[in-house]
């Protein structure tokens, strides 16, 4: 039967499989100029296996992306926000040029993602409670953070430092504003000598360390990551501090004591905000009278989901609140926000310096794991730094009392 | 029938008025007893007209508060809120020694009350809407703002700026601290020559003025007070500013035009809550892509109600909202806070200076008015300054952008 006439099932043959390219590139153009519509059309480019290029502006200067078979191209066009990582994981998926700069192009494209009103949202709430109930926050913490201490020392400052660093100059050095971060939080503190602190999540304990050191404070530094915590005391104990820092490896409900000062940076964001209010009853119970606080965390302009590739594949169950999500801390349990610093810049800068450290030791990660959770990594540090250059992302230090505390500082001067 | 045995109606005469009197002053007891109980036992003591002290706890020192009449009582216990004020303003109810202080106890002693859940407060959201509409808006601005230029300039700064200052230092006078706030409004606008300026709520036009002299920006400026922007056009005149300001007579949600930065100081307590987001829309459609903004406001720590007789007699609709609550203007439209500053003890020390002022101006307000209207606004001016002082009142400065822009400051540096 040729090729040409009649209708039914044709076993293929090679006549047939000019045909078959051709429905093949017209699929691809339908689903991926629709795809790019569903994101606010983004000015980039697609080019296929074959070279063909998805839209075709006749703009070469447009940042490209390489699909490397037709399933890649299915894949990304059912789920654009999950798939492009996992694309890329896979190597199927490849982007030429500047890869955060083409990641903020397309954030700064998105439509706005109302989360706080969707049904899916609702339905997550409902399971909201158990996903960073104690045990299960003990998993999504493990997930990241125990990824292995030598992997982070490839691309983290010396310190360890996996929190947004301050550049009082934008040309500082990494080592120097992970420094200056910690000043900034003390001083935000009032920190003086013999200050009981407690601090919420204390990474690599670099924090606790430095507020003992050149504060001289007495702290209690929480962490639920295994790993981090082995580091933290070796650390403590090399340097002679370990008799005036604590690392407590356990949930920040548990925490009990009185404290002059309350400080977390970066933890919030796996608190999860329907345990907000919980957060803000810890404080209250662990707080002296005149004691102060300060919680830094990346937040949003509005409450949304994370993507669902890093929640799946970098911080499960992770949710950076807005700031009218973060009150539920501050508002129900008689604390009283004194200062609100937006930071979202200085997080640009510092995963600028991580991005180029960690492609500067891609080859090391490559054999430590596999290429492929070295495209992973990347891909995530890049993302992090378009989604806080485009405003995607925004990082908040929050400054707060107990309620009609009139022993807060008069004004900013001291900062 | 002797007084002493039987019972049932009896024509009062001599000997009964002891046996009246002893139960005056028995439910007097009661009653007052348990209204300070309700009110969170502040260590106070009512003084009644026969000079028997309510509680009877000893202690001289003790503020008091000396009721002139058992009606004055019996409206006390019912509802001391709005009680309270009627019967200061009426003279059947008298503070002796400091106003202020006395009112900070109870401020510091209220049990908290959460005005976002009560049935109340949802019948209040019913009717909201039309509370703050248009045309119900100038009568409640009326009420306030439109009480005379002249009995304003008795006790405000020769600008007639009716909001809090700022004093860099705490010994700085009121007209200095006020020029002062308007330079740190101004340089968290980072205003230059040539901006074009929005102010939504300008009082009698100071920071308008001030913007225009010293910082070269043209100003629009709104307001719905007849008085203040008779005085405001003819300050401008006088000033030979009239070509630079424009003050228009009209609601803020009527603005139109494209201007580099929004700014609107004190107004935002007399918006409402249910028009938040109202005010969001209005601010996205004035201002330009890179626009900056700026919102002022007497705050809270968290949702609730102004108190029923500042309600009532001060300020009719006005709320005065918690962070959470402000964030329904930035969040829902696209922008990104930027800084947050509670400056409530610079509320509280300005309303020190207005107090003291007032307090001298006393006999003359007597004689503009009379003596219950200058009672009243001791009452009110006292009871801000406790507001202030015990914390039950705030004073956020917001500073936002458009989101993602990235022509925000670095750092504070600049302010």
């Amino acid at each position: 039967m040729p090729a040409d006439v009649g209708y039914g099932a044709r076993a293929p043959d090679s006549r047939s499989w000019p045909a078959l390219e051709a429905l093949v590139s017209s699929a691809s153009r339908v689903l991926l100029t629709r795809m790019l519509a569903s994101i606010g059309n983004p000015a980039l480019q697609f080019v296929l296996w074959n070279g063909e290029e998805i839209p075709q502006r006749g703009d070469g200067r447009l940042p490209r992306i390489v699909l490397n078979d037709f399933g890649a191209v299915l894949k990304l066009a059912g789920d654009p926000q999950l798939r492009f990582g996992e694309m890329f994981t896979a190597g199927r998926l490849e982007v030429k040029g500047d890869l955060a700069g083409l990641l903020e192009l397309i954030y700064r494209a998105l439509p706005r993602e109302d989360g706080g009103v969707s049904g899916a949202w609702q339905l997550r709430d409902f399971f909201a409670e158990q996903r960073n109930s104690p045990s299960r926050a003990k998993q999504n913490i493990h997930h990241h953070y125990d990824f292995g201490n030598d992997f982070y020392k490839l691309w983290l400052d010396q310190r360890m430092v996996y929190t947004c660093a301050y550049f009082p100059t934008q040309a500082m050095d990494l080592e120097a504003a992970q420094l200056a971060k910690m000043d900034l939080v003390c001083s935000k503190l009032r920190l003086k000598p013999g200050d009981r602190v407690i601090e919420a999540g204390c990474g690599w304990g670099a924090l606790a360390l430095h507020m003992a050191k050149h504060y001289g404070a007495s702290v209690q530094a929480y962490n639920i990551s295994a790993e981090q915590m082995a580091f933290a005391r070796e650390r403590a104990r090399l340097v002679g501090l370990d008799g005036r820092v604590e690392f407590i490896e356990d949930d920040y409900r548990n925490v009990s004591g009185k404290f002059d000062a309350f400080v977390s940076v970066g933890m919030l964001e796996h608190v999860g905000p329907e345990y907000y209010e919980d957060l803000g009853r810890v404080i209250d119970r662990v707080l002296a009278d005149h004691g102060r606080g300060l919680i830094h965390s990346i937040g949003r302009d509005y409450p949304c989901r994370l993507d669902s590739w890093t929640e799946r594949h970098i911080f499960p169950e992770a949710c950076p609140p807005s700031l009218s999500q973060m009150m539920a801390i501050f508002e129900p349990c008689g604390f009283s926000v004194l200062d609100v610093e937006n930071l979202r810049l200085h997080y640009a800068k510092t995963l600028e310096h991580w991005l180029d450290r960690f492609e500067v030791a891609t080859g090391t990660v490559e054999e430590m794991f596999n290429p492929a959770v070295a495209r992973t990594w990347r891909l995530y540090l890049a993302g992090s730094l378009a989604a806080f250059r485009s405003g995607n992302m925004q990082l908040f230090q929050v400054l707060f009392s107990r309620t009609g505390d009139n022993r807060i500082p008069w004004t900013r001067t001291a900062l």
